[in-house]
């Protein structure tokens, strides 16, 4: 086998580095997860983690942008796709059941905000920004889907966007804690709001 | 100044142990808040803390459930008040603003539901059934609130009280992080719930 280029390298090593990291920090949470476990996992040395992710939070945020960006690319997937409206919400509410209130996720992305809000300022501002950027994406789907069904939704997008938004953060959390809770209160609540 | 019998001097301590506890779980969330804090802060042994409270769960637990007590009394306080439709909502609406991610409270639910998931799961079923009574007022409200008004619901009042527990939950964490968020998600969807 030809030896990999140091570029090729870095980015295997890093590569390496962050699948653990996202291992442990979706099993464990964000306390119990250090950098020195991850690079003793990894296989590492403390060093590599540093000089690859800076600090704890950094790689924290790099695992849950990770997580994020596969769940927001489903969601698109889900509502973009072919089908009818009853098809597309089926897809979207197959995805709901598997990933809202799943423990790993849904409680790394709390025990992170709470974090950077008790102790953080500039990082709490990051997660606040982050949010924003969710209740855009979500308004432009709803905007999308209502121009497909013909319909006129009952408030700005915007807001409604940024209902749903919360309905999903809480539904996680609530559902993370009591498996009992059903995720259909999100789609029938998507069904009410896009209804002819 | 007559001397406090037996009874009324250690209904005194729980009393003055309880107002410390919450004054500091409040502020400085779960982790950061020991019972042997709770108990130099308020002049007293931790021997009185245990014997009052037991553990640091059952005191958290305790501050929680106080809390709560007054929220339910405000939002009770709101809807089954005088006035207009209009004019309870906007007492609630006001209730809302002020509370709604307040971040004491907000981020101390979220930090015990997360240490009860991960740590306990006798603790994660007490909490899990404290968030099904929430559902269970949520849906009287409901049902009383659209009756005083003659609307049929969209959707069965249970389901609904769900949707809504989940969006005042994560409405709160979010706002809590990001105080630009506004609750009147909220109440839009009440009065779109609501509505004639």
């Amino acid at each position: 086998m030809a030896r990999l280029t140091r570029a090729e390298s870095q980015a295997r090593t890093r590569e390496l580095l962050l699948a653990t990291a996202r291992r442990l920090f979706l099993r464990d949470g964000y306390h119990a997860t250090s950098l020195e476990k991850v690079a003793e996992t990894a296989g590492f040395s403390k060093g590599a983690v540093y000089s690859n992710f800076g600090t704890k939070d950094e790689l924290c945020q790099t695992v849950i942008e990770s997580v994020r960006a596969e769940q927001v690319r489903a969601i698109m997937d889900a509502f973009l796709g072919e089908g009818s409206d009853e098809d597309r919400l089926a897809v979207f509410e197959a995805w709901a059941e598997r990933t809202i209130g799943d423990p790993g996720w849904t409680l790394l992305e709390a025990e992170f905000a709470i974090h950077a809000t008790r102790r953080d300022p500039g990082l709490r501002d990051q997660v606040a920004v982050s949010g924003r950027s969710w209740v855009s994406a979500l308004q432009l789907l709803l905007e999308n889907e209502a121009s497909r069904r013909e319909v006129a939704l009952p408030l700005p997008a915007a807001e409604l966007a940024d209902a749903l938004l919360s309905l999903g953060v809480g539904l996680g959390l609530r559902r993370a804690v009591d498996p009992a809770v059903s995720p259909r209160a999100l789609t029938d609540m998507i069904r009410l709001l896009l209804a002819r």
